[in-house]
């Protein structure tokens, strides 16, 4: 923290290459920020960002100090290269950065990639963890990920695979063969992908499904099928990203619950498997 | 909140029953609670824990409100039925209790049997979801769980599995299908076995493999080899719990960062595999 505090009043110093903090700011509710996070975030010469933290979040956030580096204007993307030269450029002019990343910044949030960068370019760095959305979006919502009755592991996958990669492409079949809970982020879209695959890996049409929408955002959502019918519920209730799938015999825990569950997770729709299978005939 | 508010003079109410907060105190650094963890710890009535939260969080929780359900004296740990049954109890007194669980509540913390068992007895309870140790010990040793060009999935499982439920069998020949990372909590004891069931599968020897030891804890200290070598590495070091073990090649990353890595990761023994290796010639 010395480091932070002697940059503290104006951001910058003459002598001394500043120090990148790559922070998780959880799933969107400014109350799962880690105490560090917000110290960091409160401290910051510059916060570099996009829109996953939620704009709970980046409204707690000095509108001088941020740096969007999502979506821009046009629809583009700030390329990573950009993001990483401009972390470097940043802490070459003495100046500490909380480089923001929504859930945890080593999960699916290419952290480790601007680790390396930075430590090529021998900059500092501190990675500073944060609630995964992965755990805390189906946790808020009643669903525990491991369950000794139900689940001894817990996978966690991306719906948005890099697709000139084909050597990355998740393994759905070994995943189904795990029999643990999988746990799919950013699967919106591909929702129809996925679950056919898993039907194809052998499992059961019947596996409860959640789908879990803006987690811990104060319009959070959650609906809930079976691996046969959750797209049709997807598309019943209009499911938008950001969402997280949780597949597995977890996912009813919520139904068992949900009635004495407080906070935001207890909101919203609860669609269960034999509703949306009615609506199907 | 309002709830916590009107119970926090003296932790009790004449005629309604109390909340119950399941809350995850994160890896152990002070730092990683959430705020709303902070929050509910500093306003708690009761404060139910164990040990794994660790001596720094709980050198912080006021010690009247402390509520000891860990080992005991005699080596015995308190049931999970007499934890389950406590719960019930304060809050049908009146008072809202804080369970606090190391990590995140929903991850190998039994925290969905205590979500049922407080549902079927009809107490009003919140989630509130915490940075796991199974992400975060390997993120503060400068290790992503996942990586764009390694792994396109990340799987958490515990090295305690309950020896009475064969059903639940970790299936490790799925797992290493996956050919996602590999985060094993409390993996320190069945270290020889899952490696050697990994090598079974047909993982290759030379996989790297990262013990991370009290991550985030003040005396973090990591270790590195192969799945091969690893073993040796923990009996050389002295390995021992709580410890996450991190396997596959995103492991390696570490290598890369850590001259630059800043904060408790920064620190200890790193031994790399080579090293090891030859130890063992």
């Amino acid at each position: 923290m010395s480091e932070g505090d002697a940059s503290r009043s104006d951001g910058r110093r003459d002598t001394e290459t500043g120090t990148v903090y790559l922070v998780g700011s959880g799933p969107g509710d400014p109350g799962l920020l880690t105490v560090r996070a917000r110290e960091l975030l409160d401290d910051a010469a510059v916060v570099m960002h996009d829109k996953l933290p939620g704009p709970e979040i980046l409204d707690t956030i000095d509108d001088a100090v941020c740096e969007d580096v999502g979506k821009r204007a046009g629809g583009e993307r700030t390329s990573q290269r950009e993001i990483n030269e401009r972390l470097v450029a940043h802490a070459t002019a003495g100046r500490d950065v909380v480089r923001l990343k929504g859930g945890d910044p080593f999960v699916f949030g290419r952290g480790g990639e601007e680790a390396q960068y930075l430590a090529e370019h021998e900059i500092p760095f501190e990675v500073v963890p944060g609630v995964t959305s992965a755990i805390a979006a189906p946790g808020a919502a009643g669903i525990p990920v491991t369950h000794r009755d139900f689940a001894s592991s817990v996978s966690f996958v991306t719906g948005h695979e890099d697709p000139t990669k084909p050597e990355s492409a998740v393994d759905w079949d070994a995943l189904a063969a795990t029999g643990g809970t999988i746990v799919v982020l950013m699967g919106v879209g591909r929702l129809p992908d996925y679950t056919r695959a898993l039907r194809e890996a052998g499992m059961a049409g019947e596996t409860p499904v959640a789908l879990v929408e803006r987690g811990t955002w104060p319009d959070m959502r959650t609906v809930t099928g079976t691996l046969d019918s959750i797209v049709d519920v997807r598309d019943e209730h209009d499911v938008s990203p950001p969402a997280v799938t949780v597949i597995g015999e977890v996912a009813s825990v919520r139904e068992d619950v949900v009635a004495l569950l407080r906070g935001r997770g207890a909101q919203g729709a609860n669609v269960d498997a034999r509703d949306a299978n009615a609506g199907d005939e």
